[in-house]
């Protein structure tokens, strides 16, 4: 079987496993006290540039992001994001959950990417207000959920006009490592030298096991945001198989290693799907793969074991292939060859 | 260095150990959707003597409870539980967070228990007026925090009074495998045979990497108990690495030889103590000692490099050792030593 | 000065000032046991032709949405609403306040009214799945915020495609009285006899001070919305002042006289405009007229002493003009004239 | 009937009733920016010596206490009270839901009254990690629950434990005015310059018609309880009526005056219990009076018409009388009688 629907599907990394391991000995200081979580933060603190930078490592991206808006926004204000945004479709409410009760702002933009003159526009039309919930921070996806990417100068111009207005800005970025190597920028540069505040940096969806980290770009919310993962039931007792694998992960820049590979694969069909003269749906310039296809060909994909997440779309679907540090050629050309 | 100061300090226990190396390979349905999850189900269900139970799995033992309790009760309704009750003082208000803020309603009792008379009069003296938060659950501890069991009859016996004023009973059983081993009784003895309707099953500290499991004997909260999980960020994507873990631990009924072990390590501390005319604070029935000392002895414990969670009690300590899987005679001869 | 911001600028009605002059005196039982409440019930019930019906007064229309908003979904569900509901745009949250962070889901259609069709495709697009908000109840408002207004059948229509998909339906009748003097249906063809299961019955826009009632035509979320008012203090210990409101309202008619008269002022100002050549920006169908006016208009308007509640609109602004119980025909006449 | 169940059992007082009247003509700008309200708050300033405050006009007294908590109170903290606080057993969950799942923790004392050695004991003990709920405020009630009052020095101690421990203050001060007449205090010497941050103004319970007033002694929090008191439903919308009674109660002292008659009526009580020998359960200090009495007692009062709130208290109940502005000597008197 070639499970493309997603870049969990796949197995933890062997270099990950080894680190895990490597730390399942003896015993161990609970909730984040132990060596490797005190090494990840060090290793992420320098990888962002960012020295005063806090980290809080949670299970999963829903998790990281409920929580890093939660120390940005009041309960009586709202999130700003592109109304295909993880944290609007697909967190079944938890930032509403963790927020108590903030809202979601829709603001829309073509390509999976707001558009800075819709989201100006909004903020300028903004009345100040008590029977209005107010615009309280802004939240960008990067890689976003089509599978295009944010430049260094994108993320920077939406981050200004976000702050022009007084906003602090969260990042999605549950595959910012793939945005980093399409890119090539600095992880600073796609970051809070852009005017991002909280990040929420992927793990699982590149090669690690169920863990996420939070980035404080911004120390002064620590405090809050410890408390708030301990009540979301979030911090591990046992802390170092969660720091354990961020630190094999960013030692020797491997996360960017793998992230290259999986847009190398995406690549791949993008440009066999081209031969074949079959346009995916948005520009590919990641790890994910949007084509749309009609009853024959998911017939064929199927018998060919190829798994990808589907919507409906006209006649026939729109399919889903992310890759991820696993995904090999040969099974990207098994799905060119289905196509 | 000899750690006592809680079960969840130790290593993960080399046998699932293997369990997750073996599930660390290829592509798997992600959220639970995967075999080794779905296998973990099918023997918690049997081993349980519950075949209509559903099972979710979590990452922390907080989660657990909070989501378990969020099932159970209303955001007006109250809590009834011990003083001494993880959910009370050691959760920074989890259940609060995850019931939109429903009450703990304390309930007391000798050596870490709920008396049963105390919880009759509590309910008996309730009035039924929309200006007071009313009872909505019970949530029993076993093994308690101070280290003693409840029996099956104890447990039935309070699940009779609750359920004659109409209240579930929660049941957190971060140790239920510590208190199986004690008391020789059936799991569905001590949970739902006895009035349990929700169960928080502990992992993490019987030898698991950060997992626990929320076992609704009651399946018809199920699809509300799936929504909050996911809500609450404890939806695992690589959901694998969790359901192997106590696939592996109710293969051959190992969780509760683990058990065994770490109770028959806290009965050789609780026999060298006694030996030594040290009577330990509370009854030694589980894996828990508490012993008060003096700072002689504290110091000799530190030169003899043994960690245990303190207290400050009179002019010294109130100490608790907790044993684990991974204790050794040997470590707890150097503690009675130093004793 | 001619306010006609909102009909919330009027004083009380002299009737309603009568009622509330009969019961104060002497003592009552407090909490709404007393005979007003007790009368005022008795009334809306008949009124309505629902003698199951169980009514809670509040003290605001915002407080009467939210709360029975909060009977009808869950945390984890959202309320489907046209994008110009005063849930949505003028309560600053407060729905998502009371339901513990439930989302407003948006569903467009012309002229202030939710679209059948749009309403049934959310519907059936909605995918079943933990990943994502389903949609837990519909709420709509008659009169709707432009003006309009939504005749039984329209009102039947909507309800039967909720429905058909499980959700019940919530009514913000903060104008109620005009939408039944406009359409001269029976209340219960607007309401319950047409599917809607809870009423938010507006009372302080049509003469009364700041009361409203929450009306459940479906009696089993009784005790849950007891609960949950006091919760929010919005159980007031003098029930006999809004209790008497309604109860004096609701004899012989007159909130069904009041309503009339206002919309006839509506209606004067619409002739008029028509007159002019001025066509309003929606139908004026109640008592909401919204004309887009220049800033030589908006100068002799203020010349003349008339307060509209005003937006930006292209060089201009679009004014709404309320009109209440007390507007009198010389007050239109003379916003007529500096038009 | 004598209706001494509670002061909010009696009618609006004349004088209130004849501001309300003296408002209820014309137009007024809605939601509190109307002359009524403005007069109010620089009237409740100036009394209070106290130019930066803000006031808040809100319905009841729970609403008051719950959204004053939660400007004070972050959700993972908790509120210090005393056991038998309105806050805690009277307002069904109110703090909790408006705080968003904030704790409280009590902290006992003789007579109604937190005792300080056990606030700096509470406070001296609690250890600063994630795992626990960290207090956040104090919540003084004054009259308290059981009829005594804090003089100023005692409220300065209190608050001078808590100020050293960085928490803020709260007073529930539904009945301040029975409190300030029986210690003869200036209005800020019981409040702010004892150390009380927030204050809960009660009205309803000294004549007036739902309404309370929260007052912010440190305005910094003004922005956040205005959108607070919006998103409860608490924003009336015609302001005029709540601030006019203020308004009214505060010109020439009344509110005084007509506090000094309810103590003096509940002395007159207590003077007459004591020469028939009765002592009543706690000291009558305002007006407030507890009688444990017996079956014959209460049949002899039903017989008399006299209605009072009792609870069981060993073979027969313990009564409470509340005396209020309208409570007239031969009403005491025919109590005195029947007991």
């Amino acid at each position: 079987m070639i499970w493309l629907t997603s870049d969990n599907a796949s197995a933890v990394h062997p270099v990950i496993w080894e680190a895990l391991s490597a730390v399942n000995a003896g015993y161990a200081k609970g909730y984040g006290g132990d060596d490797a979580c005190q090494s990840a933060t060090a290793q992420i603190r320098e990888v962002f540039e960012a020295p005063q930078a806090e980290v809080l490592f949670v299970t999963t991206g829903t998790a990281a992001n409920a929580l890093a808006l939660a120390t940005l926004v009041q309960p009586w204000q709202s999130v700003l994001c592109h109304p295909t945004a993880h944290i609007q479709m697909d967190e079944c409410g938890a930032p509403e959950f963790y927020t108590s009760g903030a809202k979601l702002a829709l603001v829309a933009g073509a390509d999976g990417r707001i558009e800075a003159a819709a989201l100006e526009a909004l903020l300028c039309a903004q009345e100040h207000s008590v029977h209005m919930v107010q615009a309280g921070a802004l939240s960008l996806t990067n890689v976003t959920e089509v599978g295009t990417v944010y430049s260094a100068a994108q993320t920077a111009q939406l981050c200004a006009i976000a702050k022009s207005h007084g906003l602090p800005v969260h990042l999605d970025g549950a595959r910012l490592a793939n945005a980093l190597a399409a890119t090539g920028a600095a992880p600073a540069d796609l970051t809070h030298r852009a005017g991002v505040d909280v990040l929420s940096l992927g793990g699982t969806k590149n090669g690690l096991m169920n863990v996420e980290a939070v980035v404080l770009f911004d120390p002064s919310a620590h405090w809050q945001a410890q408390v708030r993962r301990k009540r979301a039931g979030q911090l591990a007792s046992k802390g170092r198989y969660l720091g354990a694998q961020f630190d094999a992960a960013f030692t020797e820049a491997r996360w960017l290693e793998w992230a290259r590979h999986a847009n190398a694969m995406a690549a791949r069909l993008d440009a066999g799907l081209r031969a074949r003269e079959i346009a995916p749906a948005f520009a590919v310039e990641a790890n994910i793969v949007f084509v749309d296809v009609d009853a024959a060909q998911v017939t064929r994909l199927e018998a060919a074991g190829v798994q990808a997440y589907g919507e409906p779309k006209g006649a026939g679907q729109r399919l889903r292939f992310v890759t991820s540090w696993s995904t090999t050629a040969s099974e990207i050309d098994a799905v060119l060859a289905a196509l």
